[in-house]
């Protein structure tokens, strides 16, 4: 998407040297667009630890790229013999450790090792491991832009039978390309309605603890020239009560067998707020997210209880550096729960990237096995 | 209640000197402690335009005391003759422009002043002015207890039925004894639980953007010994989901002849949150609350559109000043609602000083007609 009305991609490799990963520095957003670039497996995981990049397909493509720059090290420094297989399932022990909790960190990475094993020398090697890396975010941005498609047409409908055309959209955190590799998942239709020319305003929840409404989804959405309003989360139900949201869509970390989707702390609020103003829920979830071992997300799905320091302090910008404010006194009790679960029946569709389904087990055994 | 283990009230007249007004200043909550003395009428109408003393209640006794120091001032500084009657008015116009959509404000003034009117003498008008503003806190301060003692027993109840007799109750915004002279509206039956030794832990929804539950409802509580924990607004439907919540308190600015309460934004999501996971959700309202004039209170009562900056800067404490930090881009585009309405439908009962009722018209009519 558009940043500085420049095409950018959450992740790449240097046009002029494919040793060189670079990605979209997310820790300084909005307040600064900063590049960095990744040049040896370690900066990779430095970057994942430290949310330099974050949302659970951009890891994935992360961890991909590490084991390619480990890969390219190896060549660097080891001229002489060196068992290849240690060092590399070392470095990929790292990588996966970076973000433990992250489901895709673990996948890519054993995608990608699969393919490298298969090959016999190093140069081979490196070859494969740049070529898989690059397919895992050729294959995220396919399965976004998929989703966007399907989610646009149902922006569509709506603004067809709207008298200014202008469709309301209201969306919880960011699921927007800054979370995956380019397009977003909830943020995707909106960007492809823009693309065909429809007229789209999205109410944008702040998101609180870590505001990642406020300051990548509202930011994303303004970059890329669609219409937008920040909200405090409180003030989602009244939106919706007042007739000024059309429809909601929201991403999800997780999605269960049943249709039960776990998503950012909230989700579950806003999703009843809909519910009792009939506009339709949609998730948008690539297949990938979607865990059929769970039946019963509320009862099944750990939920992670964050550092209370989140919401002892709000970041804030001093117009030089992101630093921490204290809101409340130092000696507050507080529990910083990170997800909730918003049940089937709340969902009026989940967006995926062969279609639009209803949240049920009939509908996702039969998209799995179609897939 | 209690401040470091001191009794106090929001507002009171010096025990040394009747001439000076006393009130905890709200604005330095909860980081530091102040006591700030007006002084003259004018002080108290800029300790209320700067929010020194907030809450409806609270703020029409403050303009109760301003009429009487607006007298105090008259005997001070005009030896010979002038029209009181002239200079009244004048100064009670400054008063209730203060705030002016504060309901109680006017009220309250109207009353002191129909008190004043009937004495002759200037030193009778100054006495008069004294006792009624004393007796419009007092009348307050008993009608919290009441509602206290109302609610408190729903808390009992429920702490029979539970194995550790712990009561959960969620709370949003501060209708603590902050906003009003003493006990507050809905934590007063969690003040009432404690006295009459039962067990009592409060969620605090933080209630973005002004963050009221996180530094003054948690204060209050952690101050007067009552167990808490501050949570994200995003957090009260997981919790409550989750079976950790018993019963929902808020208070209320406006309740409609139909049950319906307008309240801090975020209300209502709470209350839909409530109610799917069948949790009873009461609004502790002081009869003066209602607006007995209101049928449909999303259609008729109007929200107020506050200032964005609330939302663009977080306030933090720096160790020695209140500052404002920036939270997103400049350039955001905001929009700040500051109440929403929780239909009677999502409302299980309404705590007034005169017992619980429903929140429909045939109880709340009964209400008025016997009181």
């Amino acid at each position: 998407m558009l940043v500085n009305g420049k095409k950018y991609m959450t992740i790449w490799t240097d046009k002029h040297n494919k040793d060189v990963v670079c990605a979209i520095n997310q820790n300084k957003l909005p307040f600064g667009f900063e590049i960095v670039k990744l040049k040896s497996s370690g900066d990779v995981i430095d970057a994942i630890k430290n949310m330099v990049v974050r949302g659970a397909p951009l890891i994935g493509a992360a961890g991909a790229y590490s084991v390619y720059l480990a890969l390219l090290e190896a060549k660097r420094k080891y001229k002489g013999a060196f068992d290849l297989n240690e060092y590399l399932s070392e470095k990929c022990e790292l990588i996966t450790s970076a973000r433990p909790t992250a489901v895709n960190l673990r996948w890519a990475v054993d995608l990608i090792l699969e393919k490298v094993t298969k090959q016999k020398t190093l140069q081979g090697k490196i070859d494969a491991a740049l070529k898989m890396a690059e397919k895992i975010c050729d294959d995220d941005v396919r399965a976004c832009r998929n989703i966007g498609m399907y989610g646009r047409d149902v922006i569509k409908k709506i603004s067809a039978k709207k008298k200014d055309g202008v469709v309301n959209v209201l969306t919880h955190c960011n699921a927007g390309w800054l979370a995956v590799i380019d397009y977003g998942t909830a943020l995707a239709p909106v960007y492809l309605a823009k693309e065909a020319g429809l007229k789209v305003h999205v109410w944008v929840e702040e998101t609180r603890p870590r505001n990642q409404g406020a300051r990548l989804t509202a930011w994303e959405l303004e970059q890329n020239g669609i219409d937008y309003s920040i909200i405090t989360d409180n003030a989602g139900g009244y939106v919706m009560q007042n007739g000024m949201v059309d429809m909601v869509i929201t991403g999800s970390d997780r999605t269960t067998l049943t249709g039960d989707v776990c998503n950012k702390i909230g989700t579950y609020k806003t999703a009843l707020a809909a519910y009792d103003n009939k506009i339709p829920f949609y998730a948008s979830v690539p297949m990938s997210s979607f865990d059929l071992s769970i039946r019963d997300g509320v009862k099944e799905i750990p939920i992670e209880e964050r550092s209370t320091d989140e919401i002892m302090y709000s970041e804030y910008y001093d117009g030089r550096d992101i630093k921490k404010g204290l809101i409340t006194f130092k000696t507050a009790k507080i529990r910083n729960f990170g997800f909730d679960v918003t049940p089937a029946k709340y969902v009026t569709g989940i967006i995926t990237e062969k279609g639009i389904i209803k949240p049920n087990e009939r509908s996702i055994r039969k998209l799995f096995r179609n897939g």
